[in-house]
């Protein structure tokens, strides 16, 4: 539309072009097709190879039943699998859903069952937990077994037709993410072309990639599709560093022996290699993103003595990952540890691409920004999801008034800042990884002995914070902790399961109602914040 | 749209966003409210007071009868004034025509008259032309004159009602670039919010912008909204430097004494610079990018020796500036100077977000990739222009199947890095600039003693290329190289001028067209490439 209103649609199809992000593999297999796209283990791929390989899983998709608007689920650590799979799935016109390789074979029949995948790529290591999960769900996904000595996955790549079915809208369904909400089972959480996009361009901007960038994948490429950076790391035309296991002796080799730029992690995996025995300084500054808890002064003072820099980011898989940051001004650098620590460990401001970050009070209007007065923090624009999958109910009830109500408590300080404060009553992340606390309370309650339990997040040196359970017994019943801990662990992916399981009777409202309240004071007694 | 085609419209407002240039000032004034934004002179303005002042100027335009979809013209150099206008303007819903301030005033009332300004906001520097150019045209543009005593645009400013009109979709038109294109008259290239936006993050991401960075502004604003770096420093957070002329020895102070981290320039500018006798080595990298004309070998090593980093873009005014650039590989880094400044020379690939560049034959197939095969370049994607202001011809002319052409002759390299070997036959760059071949033209042909006359591109050590006049003048008719200059400059800007003017029958085909080319090959004679 020009000022006047006049049409110049005869132009439309030379300036709009939608946004999504297999173009920048596009791109940077035109531009760098010779340089190095990944790297696992033996195994390196370049750019060029990158794009045909894709192009060719679409292709092995696309013939097993897979196509436009399809879902192709896949269960695979952090390899060049998974990797491709973000290229390869939406390339064949599917939407792709990762999963989080820690839950159990009946999580995944309960997640196949809700996307109606119609194929299955696993990782060998994988394959037992699959079948299973197979048996169970009521779908029946085809499956491609990647790795091991016949590899399907290979060979249906080596056969199959290279093959790129165009984008037809840039909010068109690009993944599904499963994350447990704060309801017992997971939801699918929609990400489209054009917000995976955006936020892929925000996370190269502030990350700083380029293509000289060696990128380590030590944050799970499930996790909010890697916080979106499979697309950010090859729109800047680095290299993607797989790894399949989180051993801190394995990764401060590979940043010894690979020249390591850049990765992302959870503050506990960050504790983890500070501390390590090979833990050394590096001699080039290392880039982190780290998210899902704020970095410790001790933490942070421990890594920047090893060369490694870090930036704090904030956001949930319905925001595409990070959609803030505790955006760094320089004239900071020049202050103690201890106020930097303390100014990093806000969650921060909108990213580059994000809408402002608001945080509202019980009537949905702004709290005063006096960093005292608490509130939920809310968020929209184009990195917030397009809705959860199949549940149009929840969708409307996470996003009242047009704002995506995160759950998470926190205060606005006055330049502008947020700061959490308390997580979403019925969110634990321990480790960086979501729990719902409603979950491990339906598990708990499936012992024929519960009468009624609660769980609470209480803090944990290693993982930050971790599933407590306080269960009430039934009448001349008897269970031990041990007991209650294995049952949950037959039901729910190992993590989720309580550390810690007290028992006696519940704190309750009036009208009966459990004050989870009660029990988070006790436990954070003594802490200004009740997030770790 | 969900995989299933189910709509989930109902959280819309939540997730989409339109994408505006604009927005990145909001989020620069929140989260980096209080750090300097703009230097110009004496003055300094924060983050917050440039969206501030932003705001009152769409205020202030509006009530002088600006509004959605108007046209306000300033006319101004690189100043905060001219900076402001870049989100002053498009808040206030008026449509922004930056005027190149080299034009004379009869060329600034056909544009006014083109694009019916409502508003002209011009710098007391150019008072009297600005007057003089209201005079000649029909459209009444009210009149805000900023700086001088009786500073009104200041008054203006104090007094007006900070506004901000929403952007009601991001393919509405954002601003008018008018440009000599291949035909006498200028033509108004039209930028949309979502071009601007993705242009911006590109320039922001690709020159490594930061809040830490110090942009001096020695390319014109005017010229292709100063390829969206007005916007892509704001996203970034950086302190604009304004820069009212381009004098050597000012612009060598303000890198020592403001820290100057970024500038772009045409070849000829550094050349300018890397030669004046206030040269130093600097102590901290600088980042440039050129464009326009290759940056030559000897250029690259005198710049490199001042530790000045050298990025060559490419692009043109239908195209938000740089489309294209010579990405640089890690690995050229080790070449020999004489290879890396071969490299250097190339356009190169498509910027991240850029759709890929193409070379076509005169079939409108690309030609093969041999480095040797001469085609026209041609360019799709969110970056390329809605259209030409009121010129629905020459738009389509522009854009056959799809494609916008540029005009310009290149070849591709296997390694899909495009190379300029020759120019739109009807366009000369002469430092940065563009002058149209087909103006100059006319404007030599109404000397009463021409009889024809053509214009080409001719070398020259300080511009790059200057245009040289061929004429023929009538029988019995008598005039000099210095009259025909003269009548030139008196009817155009100065620049345009020929330097040179030979005189004598023209070569033209059997069917009487004139043969350029035959005078461009004795001009270029000796060299490989007709670009400079």
């Amino acid at each position: 539309m020009t000022p006047d209103g006049e049409d110049v649609r005869a132009a439309d199809g030379v300036w709009f072009e939608p946004l999504a992000p297999g173009s920048f593999l596009n791109r940077s297999a035109s531009v760098f097709g010779d340089r190095v796209a990944v790297i696992d283990g033996e195994r390196r791929f370049t750019y060029g190879q990158l794009l045909d390989r894709s192009r060719r899983l679409a292709g092995a998709l696309i013939e097993v039943g897979a196509g436009r608007g399809e879902r192709v689920a896949v269960l695979a650590p952090n390899s060049h699998v998974l990797l491709e799979a973000h290229f390869g799935v939406p390339l064949s016109g599917s939407v792709l859903v990762a999963l989080n390789t820690r839950l159990t074979a009946e999580e995944f029949a309960y997640i196949l069952d809700h996307s109606e995948a119609r194929v299955l790529v696993f990782d060998v290591e994988f394959a037992e937990t699959a079948r299973r999960a197979c048996d169970i769900a009521t779908t029946r996904p085809r499956l491609i077994e990647a790795g091991g000595e016949d590899d399907a996955y290979e060979s249906a790549l080596s056969s199959a037709q290279p093959t790129e079915v165009p984008v037809p809208d840039e909010r068109a369904p690009l993944s599904i993410n499963y994350t447990s909400g704060t309801t017992g089972k997971p939801k699918g959480v929609l990400y489209h072309h054009r917000g995976a996009y955006l936020q892929a361009l925000a996370m190269a901007f502030h990350a700083r990639l380029e293509a000289a960038s060696v990128f380590l994948w030590t944050l799970p490429m499930f996790h909010c599709n890697g916080w979106c950076f499979p697309w950010a790391v090859t729109a800047a035309g680095g290299t993607h560093l797989c790894l399949r296991r989180l051993e801190p002796a394995a990764i401060w080799r590979l940043i010894s022996t690979q020249g390591v730029t850049h990765f992302n992690a959870a503050p506990t995996v960050l504790t983890m290699l500070a501390y390590d025995a090979n833990a050394h300084p590096v001699s080039h500054r290392i880039r982190v993103c780290t998210g899902g808890a704020p970095p410790s002064p001790t933490l942070l003072e421990r890594m920047d003595a090893l060369n490694i820099d870090i930036t704090h980011l904030y956001g949930l898989t319905e925001t595409f990952g990070p959609a803030a940051m505790c955006e760094w001004r320089p004239e900071w650098d020049e202050l103690p540890l201890a106020d930097r620590a303390r100014i990093k460990s806000r969650q921060g401001v909108a990213n580059v691409i994000s809408a402002p970050l608001r945080v509202l009070d019980s009537d949905g209007a702004d709290v005063p920004p006096d960093g005292a007065t608490l509130g939920e923090i809310a968020l929209r624009g184009n990195n917030v999801m397009a809705g959860y999958y199949r549940d149009a109910e929840a969708t409307e009830r996470a996003t009242p008034k047009g704002w995506f109500r995160t759950g998470d408590i926190g205060v606005m300080h006055p330049d502008g800042y947020v700061e959490l404060k308390d997580r979403a009553k019925d969110i634990i992340i321990s480790g960086g990884e979501n729990i719902s606390t409603v979950e491990v309370e339906q598990a708990l309650c499936s012992h024929p002995a519960v009468l009624e339990a609660a769980v609470i997040a209480i803090p944990d040196d290693r993982w930050g914070e971790v599933p407590a359970a306080y269960v009430t017994l039934k009448d001349d019943a008897s269970a031990s902790e041990a007991d209650i801990i294995e049952h949950v662990r037959g039901r729910i992916a190992h993590f989720k399961a309580p550390k810690r399981v007290e028992f006696g009777p519940l704190p309750k409202t009036s009208t009966g109602k459990i004050q989870k309240f009660v029990l988070r004071e006790a436990a954070w007694a003594g802490r200004d914040k009740r997030i770790v």
